[in-house]
């Protein structure tokens, strides 16, 4: 069934990619055989993630990049994290209604993906569902989420560029925000640029950066900010310019290899742990759980111990 | 070696505990071995977390704390996790010095652990040490640490009651701290309150708790607020009080016992992935490591089939 879906997959079938990130999201046997067969096809998708809190305008900042890029004939895929917060949950929506007019687009390819489930289960789900986008043949995959939590800063880790968008005039809320995650953007966008307090939130953004000025010297990339109004297609092409600037600083600086080897290596740690924490709850029921812990706390067996017994029986060894 | 400092240990020799809490702190291999052999000894102390920002007086405070515990005859040891941060250091090693006064009393150990190292290890070291001091026959054991980073909060979990020490004044900064340590404090303790000020903090924490009400009614407990000037030993008593009136809460409510069952799983999956971090690093070396990332990145493997030869090169298994 997976070599035929991928099959179709790879000849453009638009159903059969949906089913294969379906499968990837929901199962982990399955994504395990998915991945193992189309990562020889991976490898040429650009990944940039879009991020900054709700009501910046993500949505619709992204609809105008896809269209830049489909311009330059790219195939784009959209990979959007939609927050499980009540508070956000509408509004996204209505944007992402909006984005779903290039949804007849055979170029590109749009996918929700909920934030239900554990942190590390999202953050794989996202990444295995890149990886079947880039096999499908996108040139670009932009990853947006809502930049609150500690999930969303994990997934957007797994950009290449990330871009952090903001608004004039949201107030101390932001500015935490902003802290949180100015060191893994890579470019700062202030959306509703026409708005007022747009030239306040430019200084402010800027002072932020010259605090840091040292790094951004000793790395050879200082985030540039750029001001649009996407709704009327204001910067949006400077953005652009600006993504593709920082692409080629990472392509020759030797960075986009450090990246992408370290996201390797965090992918594999990933796997280990996840599978032995199932090899774990696979061979204990909570039963036995119960009563090792209550061993434990009647001082029958220390807790070295108790996780000789638990490596033994879940891994069938002495470790 | 170790049998013979454990048998030390246990007639009171303040020297062999010394070196058996340096062993559990330095060496996995002998930290495996005395937890082993002096875990049936422990579970009698009652462990005692207290933190907040550096100037609150925190050591003055455990200073007149330990008097009053010995007035009761009870045996003391205090656990300092010593902050490598350079703007703290000084000030609390001249606290810890005034601490020491209690060093010629036998009834009283005090120990200053560094929070160098990686984070697991610090948590883990503190656990063992706490066990150590449990088995040389601690009736209360005092955990300080700055309450700022996520180490320290970690660290802070491991006690029956946690203590938050703040002083009037302080500014912006200790609202965000107060904030993150809300939810884990169950006693909070205004320092110095003969400075200006103090009625303010007082309000301002009654409000915080107030916006938590319904937390506090579901849980039985609302962390009381207790203002104390530890230099002249005012409130001292009365927060003493309010510790043991926190553990006949925890003891009668049945949560003590949920508490350290929880802390036990922590415990036994903490060391459980910890033994599979050292297991692969150990067979595994730097170059294998990177020809591993090499191929992934090359698309000559993929991340699934990685993690595979992981496991079954460092656990010699398949899982």
């Amino acid at each position: 069934m997976i070599d035929d879906l991928i099959e179709r997959m790879l000849k453009g079938d638009r159903r059969a990619t949906a089913r294969l990130i379906t499968l990837v999201e929901n199962d982990e046997e399955k994504a395990r055989e998915i991945v193992r067969k189309i990562y020889p096809l991976t490898g040429n998708a650009y990944i940039v993630g879009v991020t900054g809190p709700p009501g910046a305008g993500k949505s619709t900042l992204l609809d105008k990049l896809i269209r830049v890029a489909r311009e330059e004939g790219k195939i784009v895929g959209v990979i959007a994290i939609d927050p499980t917060s009540p508070f956000t949950g509408g509004a996204l929506l209505g944007d992402r209604i909006r984005m779903q007019r290039h949804s007849t687009d055979p170029g590109v390819f749009i996918r929700s993906m909920a934030t239900r489930g554990s942190l590390g289960g999202l953050a794989k789900a996202t990444s295995d569902a890149i990886k079947v986008l880039d096999a499908y043949g996108c040139d670009v995959i932009f990853v947006e989420t809502v930049g609150v939590g500690q999930i969303e800063v994990d997934i957007v880790k797994t950009a290449d560029t990330v871009v952090m968008v903001t608004v004039p005039g949201l107030g101390d809320d932001v500015q935490a925000i902003k802290a949180g995650l100015m060191e893994i953007a890579d470019l700062f966008v202030i959306n509703k640029a026409d708005k007022e307090g747009a030239d306040a939130t430019y200084f402010e953004l800027n002072m932020m950066l010259d605090l840091e000025k040292e790094r951004w010297e000793k790395r050879g990339w200082r985030p540039p900010i750029v001001e649009t109004v996407a709704t009327t297609m204001r910067g949006i092409r400077e953005l652009w310019g600006e993504v593709k600037r920082h692409r080629e600083f990472l392509e020759e600086s030797g960075e986009l290899e450090r990246k992408r080897r370290f996201r390797a290596q965090e992918e594999v740690k990933t796997i280990v742990s996840g599978r032995i924490a199932r090899a774990i709850s696979e061979r204990f029921d909570e039963e036995e759980v119960a009563s090792l812990i209550d061993r434990i706390v009647r001082r029958e067996v220390d807790p070295y111990s108790a996780a000789d017994v638990v490596l033994e029986k879940a891994l069938g060894v002495k470790v």
